[in-house]
């Protein structure tokens, strides 16, 4: 569990039941709104859950190469740390969204420094 | 290839044809009810095309990390049965949805186990 | 640096960072045209940029597995050179369409190209 790639594959399986619940949240907003498929706008409680859904995958798509890659040629523990950091952030940035579209930036940004610094130490991981 | 990753690497690629085709079917209704882009709504049809292909995006996110995860820290036979599994549950989600929203649901259930499963028994094997 | 999967790990990372790019042109193109999250359309350059990012993200999903199976399983160099002109490609995308739609086509199809000749010689280094 606490060799190889181990807690990097806890941490991305986390990141992906996250993002599975931000899935299951816009299937209960449809049936709460009555929103029928396939239409993916109407009520906008379901426009929120259905953004925060969007936006996690948009996020998750560069958030979990990047985890593995600077856990891989930097250091498993600091990815780690920083995936965890990002869930948090996401998560942060699904309570925020849901009560109001402004207050999604703190989450954001939390996030997004997380993938940033990843994506900075898995090139210094590459190239030293 | 039938040692190492091989197997696992053909059912990655397997599921990505598909989803490259539910893009490419997008393309075709596209065309037929002449909905020009940028616009990504117009006609049933192509509604239906363009949900199946979102969806089949939503969900290939997390099928393919939990099937390389399962096959290497669980095994790699029961991952790659659980993958084929997937992609007949993702076929069927969309033939049921072309046919009509409410008839996607065996598909969507099918291929939703698949990784559920997936997920699980990564946990097991990371663990264990 | 050029051991191992370091080349591929900086060509990746490299696709990811234009991807975020593309990102970020969504944030701009939401405060220009004023168009309020969680509103999705708009505006014409708005509904470009938005859609620029999307199908990145549609083929960015496609793209990755590809670039690291292929180079893997295949050669890594050739794998190396067909994600820089994928990521070339994409450049040409946004900027053919943030243009005109209509000119999108050349950079979708290079970059559509380099992922199947990925897809080919990933099966290929897998069975041979």
């Amino acid at each position: 569990m606490f060799t190889g790639n181990g807690p990097l594959a806890l941490v991305a399986i986390a990141a992906l039941v996250f993002y599975a619940y931000t899935i299951w949240q816009v299937g209960q907003m449809r049936r709460k709104h009555n929103v029928v498929a396939p239409a993916t706008t109407g009520a906008p409680e379901f426009d929120r859950a259905f953004r925060v859904q969007m936006n996690t995958l948009e996020q998750l798509v560069i958030f979990l190469p990047l985890l593995w890659l600077a856990g891989t040629f930097f250091n498993r523990w600091v990815a780690c740390i920083l995936g965890v950091i990002w869930i948090v952030g996401r998560v942060l940035y699904m309570q925020g969204y849901m009560d109001a579209p402004e207050r999604r930036e703190a989450g954001a940004i939390t996030s997004g420094a997380a993938s940033a610094i990843l994506a900075v130490i898995s090139v210094l991981g590459v190239i030293f």
